[in-house]
């Protein structure tokens, strides 16, 4: 899973059947020095994310089981993090 | 899910049978300036998305289930961006 | 979907047993400038494709879809390319 | 399956309600100098790694089969390695 | 499906029970030059393949129609190339 964080919201009015009512975020990946890393993506929330949070980002079908098997989404925020401890050691 | 532009159409008469009618559009993700990044590649279209719009597109096994599960397509275009609220300051 | 030039052709007589009987092509993807890009690799082929032909390549568990879902296949042929109508304004 | 070093932990208190229990690390992949490349991601773990030890991690939907099938998990270590034997003649 | 080249094993004795007895080979992939590219991977094997040998590598859950369908692997070794045939006109 991703470490990122949460920049902004998407709107989508036309869309697919099945994605109405479901909260989208805009999230950008971060490194070990929480400096953002790549191009902002979108990942269906279903926890509760707020912009700035560093949160867990799940991609591929796994996505699919933090929201619903039948959804056409890559990507979801699986968890929001309360710290991380990493060794710099090595 | 990644942020594309429409770029264009690709026409392709010889190909797999049950892609017959299927609509594809040629796109390019774009990142938080909105500069095209990356080649472009191809998105199967269920929602009607036109060249210049930018667009939600979901990769992998997901994009089956923007169209139908037995398609050999793995990128697909979900939804139509309205608008988008980025916090730049963090 | 990639759009990718196919370059070749690759021959592995001691392969999965599965995989007997099917065509590999050596396919390399290409930018918005037709210029090749990244390492080649290798798709299977059931639609005839030729070397030197622009083809549309899906990838990931997809690629199944296009040959036969047993297959230990991850890039699978889809369409041959007639034309590509590509905006370059934006 | 990628080959990385454990780097350390993160805790995520709110998270999807499937989570609950798992263990997370935090991995970063290697070269062949077992110098660290690219940025750090989690990984589930149920097998007991510790910090500063070289893991096999397996990314994608075949990080649930070392899991549970319907965890939101994109990855998983699935080995500690003891030791590699590598080529460098060629 | 990858183009590597097969550069050494790997040993995990603490690893998930269902690979218990599986082959890990550590890969390569090689450009149209055949040098190597990015860092090198795992691959699990069933079909014998050595070290220095060029071979192809399926990735992702089509890994798993290469050895069984429970086990948690990204990558196998599908083929390995007897000779490839590529043109470099284009």
């Amino acid at each position: 899973m991703q470490i990122c964080r949460v920049k902004g919201n998407v709107w989508a009015t036309r869309k697919e059947e099945t994605l109405k009512g479901q909260k989208f975020l805009i999230v950008t990946r971060i490194d070990e020095n929480q400096s953002e890393i790549g191009p902002p993506f979108v990942a269906v929330d279903n926890i509760g994310a707020g912009v700035g949070e560093l949160v867990i980002v799940t991609a591929g079908s796994s996505a699919r089981k933090a929201s619903d098997e039948s959804l056409p989404v890559d990507a979801a925020v699986v968890g929001i993090i309360d710290s991380m401890d990493v060794d710099l050691s090595s």
